[in-house]
């Protein structure tokens, strides 16, 4: 398998105005193209959309507009983790050798679907992510004796640092308080416990050992893949594990001959605060029934090792942006290139993504 | 690269009831279990979902209904081209050690996207497929003096083949006299010179070297592949060529070491009478002049060397399916298994789908 890296990327602001699809995706792409070395077009042999729009075509319609004439193209649709997933799917392309360089650009419009999932009308108001939430939530409060305020940090920590993140919806300096004080959206969940769908997009380039140097001097290579589907329907799972998490994350780390103690920075899915509490658990970054703590810890310390840039709930939701945009923040830890919200002596790093109440997963595993 | 090939495979019929989409994929999926040796749900690594439908993660949905529980999922978009573009994907992860075993399903619903593009609402009344269709058609008649007889015979002949197919929307034995008195549809197009978008989905396996041998006997390998995304704007082509076929066709003839003149079958995209007629010229099947001259013999022989399950003409196109379908038919065809569309040794088959007036083409060789 050759190996595979990132050579370069690009991102919008998140917001919540209301941009056609088409002007997102190109607009990331552009920023490739500014800030990637020696990357024409004509070197591109792959253009990959990931979105959950309904429009249709937009790997020709990206490629016009960005002057590229690839050969592979086509949208991805994964719910939330479709970034991530057009991210494997390029690295398949290249590493099986009928690609060398390719393109990723993924993009939301606020109020694309996903918000209410088309997929399960049959759970009457269950089907809002808002209640897959909340019954994670109580299952995790109940189990481990989570307070209100120790959910609170999750979404204080991750609104702190998303201050520093240029590209965020949100540059607001939540306080616990206020987000305990926050409008109460069910009987476990504060809005302020939850991520923002907006509109956004963010853009990779893929490119194989063979080239990769010819637009960057600091590759950041792919070493571990995870993936697993396991149900659609979130009721079979266990409320108190992410199980596809577990599984992706294992694939992930033997792939990469990485052990959860090596990773020096993770990107995690907090669709809700929950979410974040429970995926450094079962990616195995703290011990089981310490997530709190550990996530106490890293916010009185101001140690921004998980979602350094400001995660969901900060940094805001575009879903077929979002594995994309985890993924550029790791590449830019790695590369010592994330200014004010860099982490020092970053090794390792560790993208995990889910859709629709963790009935899929995806984790990525970066380095240098 | 590691050896792909096509393991096994299931079909719907095509209609034009308006079946849900879950239905129509988890039915194709069923057909591969019913029809493959040896295929149990554990093995199947990645569920692949080729559609236009604007339904989200149907990937998991249909992994769940199947009792599938992959780690690689996701839906793959590319108007008409989707079907085959998912199995490039899917042979993209096998080739790269990714995956071992993938299985592709694909399909579409009447009335789904794709008949109105929405990819440019800009063209006015050129927004329907049937303007491009009736466009290229004038600029073929223009320049090869072809009359509406030969025209028409491209779509009686299609017909006639569509009858032996058992999943076939039409099986309609249309003259070409009757053909000629159809419905007019603009100045250059009938009604029966268009292919029917409707409702039907199919479904591949598609495993590697290591394991396919389990399922089948007698795999059909892919040894050729070619892509081209030229332009979402068809006014910037020559109306005479499809000069995104003729570029993925070279590729394909490359990768495989293969000559056109090697090719026993081959499926090609007719969504209208005219692209039969350019595609058999475009992939060096016929010399440029003499398309009309060459389906014209195959007809009055009843050679069934071009499209042999009656084409997108014959047998219906509900998008997402019809370029797996198409490699179903050639799969069947390599494996004398084809009954009444049976052509005599068979060695070597081409596919050939494109999208939206060839500003995308996809082409693949599949051998024994």
């Amino acid at each position: 398998m050759k190996k595979v890296g990132i050579a370069g990327y690009g991102s919008t602001k998140f917001s919540k105005n209301k941009i056609p699809i088409e002007e997102l995706l190109v607009e990331s792409t552009k920023q490739v193209f500014q800030t990637t070395s020696n990357l024409s077009q004509n070197l591109i042999d792959g253009v990959i959309v990931s979105t959950n729009d309904n429009s249709k075509y937009l790997g020709a319609i990206v490629s016009e507009r960005s002057g590229i004439k690839p050969k592979i193209s086509h949208t991805i649709e994964h719910l939330c983790s479709s970034g991530t997933n057009a991210v494997i799917s390029a690295f398949s392309y290249i590493a099986s050798g009928l690609a060398d360089v390719i393109l990723v650009t993924g993009g939301d419009v606020i109020g694309n679907p996903g918000q209410v999932l088309e997929w399960d009308q049959s759970r009457g108001e269950l089907n809002h992510p808002i209640y897959w939430g909340s019954i994670f939530t109580k299952a995790y409060k109940r189990k481990f004796n989570t307070t209100e305020e120790e959910l609170a940090i999750v979404s204080a920590k991750n609104h702190k640092q998303a201050i520093d993140n240029p590209n965020s919806y949100s540059h607001e300096p939540y306080t616990i308080s206020q987000i305990m004080n926050s409008k109460i959206i069910t009987d476990d969940l504060r809005i302020l416990d939850c991520s923002y769908p907006c509109s956004g997009s963010a853009s990779v380039l893929l490119a194989s050992e063979n080239i990769i140097k010819k637009f960057t001097d600091t590759p950041i290579w792919i070493s571990g893949i995870g993936q697993k589907t396991n149900s659609a329907s979130f009721t079979k799972n266990d409320l108190l594990n992410l199980s596809s998490t577990i599984s992706a994350s294992n694939d992930a780390y033997a792939m990469s001959n990485t052990n959860s103690n090596d990773i020096d920075v993770a990107e995690v899915h907090d669709a809700f605060s929950v979410c974040e509490l429970m995926a450094v658990k079962d990616l195995g970054l703290t011990e089981k029934s310490s997530s709190t703590e550990f996530i106490r810890n890293l916010f009185n310390t101001g140690d921004r090792k998980i979602n350094p840039r400001g995660g969901l709930i900060g940094a805001g939701h575009p879903l077929g942006a979002t594995g994309i945009s985890q993924i550029i923040e790791i590449t830019q830890q790695l590369q010592n290139n994330a200014e004010k919200r860099q982490i020092p002596n970053v090794k390792k790093g560790l993208v995990h993504n889910m859709s629709a109440a963790a009935t899929s997963s995806t984790v990525l595993i970066l380095e240098s």
